[in-house]
């Protein structure tokens, strides 16, 4: 079977046979790959003229759900990935996190587009900007989806998870993409792809596929395109010299494997929880899809009292590990991605081994589970022991990608940060204590040379998702050897996709650039109170000016006796004389909130379903009985939400003084209904 | 005289004259500059491990109050700077930009590394994340300090403000810089460089100078450095082949000077207050610094039907440009920095003549103001003419650093945009529109090429600080050939000096790591109402559980009557009864706040002085009559002001009903004295 590409909306047979792809366990080939023939120019071009504007044009919003829509009709599917995946030499729970964690992630994004952007095509990033005192110049930065191409150049070790954690941001910011799989598994990745093409939920130009090598591709890479790359450090620094990313400032995010390292607290017994918490830790993340995880733990930092309790309690573990043919009963570890694979890891382990005592030595030919060690790719976990590691830099850089890891002991604190940022840039490190100073003297101690820190404790283990799991809430990628680059980490990983971009100008400018009311700006002279306008009839700025209202000491004192609410500088003449910042009896901020309510709050029933919230309010200037307030209440923003009769609109509201002076300043949410 | 460098906390002398540094007016030998003798590998390392320690102690607060400090240091420098600058041929207000610019920078990112970053040495960036179900694994991401030195490549012509702009980050982040101005106007940079050391406001180690070439220095850098470049593509791709860059992922920020457009918009006429505004403009931004500026306007487009009329005015306004030696009486533009630049630019503007018809040729000699042709770089503005730039790539990427712009007509705003992002990626555009639709649609059309937009119309340009000002506020670089970096654009700076890392953990691990009570922490018990502690004694944790209250229909009643807010929702049994989130009578929010502070406010004098805000208030289930509710605070941050004799106490609020479910949550803000 050869593998097929997708290029401009249509699904390609290369024209004669590739490279083989294997079973990893029987040897057999599975299909053949090869991207001979394709135009690499004309896809990216594709992308930019026919997916590139279909995806901009959609709201964050619109994009959400297209992505949930993916997700669903990729559920569907699952029984077939996960026959594939079996092929690939993962097992039942490594397909769970390559593929259940890939369709999770279009989910948690479909839902984190909703929540936390606008719908609208465009982001507003960050705070209107005061950059004159008149305030008639004002800045704000927002951003826009890249009119490019985002090419995404995965990993072999998960075909499914590693395309969708690149896609989802991708396709969130409004940008299309190319993903391009590693040959060795792309026949799922294929698979995976054909789903969301046939779910006909995707505008076309969104996405292509790229089975075989990207032949020219980089060449007409032009600033508006982005490349993501996951895969080996060697890899990335060969493209990262294409004069793409040397000349043309095409953006490179690259996530690449490192030595991460686990550290056993040094509060820590053979009794505590987090002794047992640390060893299945350690034996998981060895023996998950085989070692063959860039967030693996390599380096194993335990207190030097420990080192006996550790290496027994890890042997007795990792011998209960039977390694096989996935698709055989009881087989908890699969074999590696291939004979070659093998070949290097055994090869990197005997480097360690000159460094190292050998605890646990999988490296010699065994009885496989329901296969045949010569045909796959098996091996069993090999654990080393490095007795000197802060004198032994080679441990902290030389890498065996598969079940292999290296206990290294120490004696403070201190040594097990400097050991854990000898790996000179990690993707994760997870650190086991119940002791919170020890938790912080580690996250300051390591931070700037990882990406990501599990802690675990009784407490968290239960719920935790462990070492080495990227989650789509958290970033991924780190510094040195990691790669530098960061993924994930939720709307940060979209805002790689799109341009950021500072506007200067009025603030009626930056009212329309916004779709957010600016302080400034006009104010829409209304025909009717805005709370009964729905939600569509409502603009961005319309405004509503009240009466007035006297605020007397028989107000207040009412308002105390009534509420509870007894503070000294309400009621107490002298002492609230006293007070630095009042000087005198003042109003309850409360007592202003509800009365500027009572100014604005048009009773009848209407649009206005309810407030729902507020935020932002200041305190600007106290008032004093016998003040006299009122309230502006301007409309700030609308946002429809998706699939409801109602909509959020949420209110700027000021409140004055006699003498014009702000006292109070605040954002008040109501829901709206959409039509009367 | 030889320049000095500033290496391991010590002035060095070169041994031996280096390159000359020539009065840009009168072509003298002014100074010599030479880095030879440097050990670059010992200055990385003393500044890892002498300011980077130091540095990273200081609270974000310490070091704005630090970088406040020696920007009043600077301003008392300013009149021997002033006579320097005039050297390199910058007029009075060419070095307003550079020196008080620069300093400007400093009392900026002071300021709003007080107001917008926490008072601590990490930054707490974004919300936590809820990654299970049961709340007890959370995530967070945090921000620490790189544990290395930025080295920042300056351009030659801002030699203060290109200083002050990348150390103002850099120190704020907690990290040390080596400064590596153009030889060609170091004299003035080491000069301000000596009043910062001198000013003794710098922990030692923070801030390194080399004057002359960099030597070896890429080669030492590792991981937790970082460069920031600002200067010429070419030196640019040149730098990022280093394998610094492409290997071991040290990240190169670059700034590179674009071809930046300004747009006249279609809806303007001669008439129009913004076609004199654009005419003043596009003169400024030649002739400012002689046009040796990265924000150049180099293109400008203008409607076909204003294109004589733009001519005109350009030209009668050019005319009255007087060049010469910036220190004659009335000089109003300078010389370039050097005969070879004018060469150079000269070379350029003959190329551009290939394509365009000239409309004033400056690159002829004349009679300079106060100086002599031969000698110094002097060189009068060149207008040119494209007649069909659409199809004359030329003119979009042909540069002339210098005092040059190119008319282009159109004929549509979409070919506006186009042409605007025919320059493949600018620093900054500008748009002289008073049409709000125009705004729109050139906001979208060129932002994902551009880094700012500067609008500007009758109401924002008497304050506006105009197209060619990088502000501290707002983000200076774009995509593609202005480099691909970002800087400045506040607080998103000093984070580029920041390694990202996210924390997963139990809810007590984030408290821990981030200062800030994350919910599900433990809560502390309290000896005293939390009311009676000063800042100083309370802690993170402390909790109040307050008694009870019953809200009566009598409470909904009266509190309507007496604020006015008789919303149908509490007061109309059947209205209330359709309305689809409560479905009865509900008793106000605000009641619900006033009750809530009546449960928990201790009223006699003490440490609490005022609430002064109150933040995300999100009503989550509606109070009915009937309900009792109750009130658990908990301190969840204290931020400490610098010399203040009070600190600011964010409260968190929540308040339950009979059932134990949540109603309503906000963070509450007190003011509390240090003392009691």
């Amino acid at each position: 079977m050869k593998l097929q590409s997708y290029a401009l909306g249509e699904w390609y047979t290369p024209p004669l046979d590739g490279s083989p792809i294997k079973d990893a366990s029987t040897g057999e080939t599975i299909a053949t790959v090869s991207s001979d023939g394709l135009d690499f120019k004309a896809m990216l071009e594709y992308g930019r003229t026919v997916g590139a504007p279909a995806l901009r044009k959609m709201t964050f919003h619109e994009r959400a759900i297209m992505l949930k829509n993916v997700g669903l009709a990729l559920t569907k599917a699952k029984d077939e990935l996960y026959e594939l995946s079996y092929q690939t030499g993962a097992t039942k729970s490594d397909t769970w996190v390559d593929v259940d964690g890939g369709i999770s992630t279009f989910f948690v994004y479909s839902s984190k587009g909703r929540r936390e952007m606008p719908n609208q095509p465009w982001y507003v990033d960050g705070d209107v900007e005061q950059l004159s005192r008149g305030g008639t110049f004002l800045g704000q930065h927002i951003m826009v989806p890249r009119r490019g191409v985002a090419v995404h150049i995965d990993a072999f070790n998960f075909p499914v998870w590693g395309m969708m954690e690149k896609l989802a941001p991708t396709l969130l910011a409004g940008m299309p993409a190319i993903v391009k799989p590693a040959s060795s598994t792309a026949h799922l990745t294929e698979k995976a792809f054909k789903y969301m093409i046939d779910s006909g939920v995707l505008p076309e130009g969104a996405i292509q596929l790229i089975c075989g090598r990207t032949g020219d591709l980089f060449d007409h890479l032009t600033c508006q395109d982005v490349v993501t790359f996951t895969g080996s450090a060697s890899t990335a620094h060969y493209l990262q010299k294409h004069p793409a990313f040397t000349e043309k400032a095409v953006p490179f995010v690259a996530e690449c494997d490192s030595l991460n390292a686990s550290i056993l607290g040094l509060d820590v017994t053979k009794d505590s929880p987090e002794f047992d918490l640390f060893i299945k830790e350690v034996v998981r993340e060895m023996t998950a899809k085989a070692g063959q995880k860039c967030t693996a733990i390599r380096r194993t930092i335990v207190p030097r009292n420990l080192v006996a309790d550790v290496k027994d309690a890890l042997i007795a573990r990792l011998g209960k590990t039977t390694v096989g043919d996935p698709r055989a009963e009881g087989v908890r570890m699969g074999p590696l991605a291939s004979l070659d694979q093998r070949e290097e890891v055994i090869n990197r382990i005997n480097d360690l081994k000159e460094y190292c005592d050998v605890v646990l030595d999988g490296t010699t030919e065994f009885d496989v589970s329901g296969g045949d060690y010569k045909a796959g790719a098996f091996l069993k976990p090999t654990l080393l022991y490095c007795d000197a590691p802060l004198e032994t830099p080679e441990v902290h850089s030389i890498e065996a990608f598969g079940p292999a890891s290296t206990i290294m002991p120490y004696d403070t604190t201190e040594d097990a940060i400097t050991l854990a940022n000898m790996g000179e840039g990690s993707l994760v490190a997870s650190l086991f204590t119940y002791d919170p100073e020890i938790v912080s003297d580690v996250v300051m101690g390591i931070g700037a040379y990882h990406g990501r820190l599990v802690v675990l404790d009784r407490t968290s283990a239960g719920e935790s998702t462990g070492h080495g799991s990227p989650l789509p809430h958290m970033k991924h990628g780190g510094p040195g050897r990691a790669g530098g680059g960061e993924e994930q980490g939720g709307i940060r990983a979209v805002k790689h996709y799109m341009q950021r971009i500072a506007i200067q100008g009025s603030p009626d400018v930056l009212t329309k650039v916004t779709n957010k009311w600016v302080s400034g700006s006009k104010e829409l002279e209304m025909d009717a109170h805005p709370f009964r306008k729905t939600f569509d009839e409502i603009k961005i700025g319309d405004t509503l000016h009240t009466k007035e209202r006297t605020v007397t000491l028989e107000d207040v004192e009412h308002f105390a006796n009534f509420t509870g609410d007894t503070f000294y500088a309400h009621m107490d003449e002298e002492a609230a004389a006293a007070n630095p910042i009042f000087g005198a009896r003042v109003a309850h901020g409360y007592l202003l909130l509800s009365f500027a309510a009572g100014l604005f709050v048009d009773p009848a029933p209407g649009p206005v379903l309810a407030n729902v919230g507020l935020e932002g309010l200041k305190f600007t200037k106290p008032v004093y009985p016998g003040d006299t307030i009122k309230v502006r209440l301007v409309c700030k923003q609308r946002t429809a939400r998706m699939n409801e009769d109602f909509g959020e609109v949420r209110w700027d509201v000021t409140v004055t003084n006699q003498d014009g002076d702000e006292c109070a300043n605040y954002e008040l949410l109501t829901h709206n209904t959409r039509v009367q």
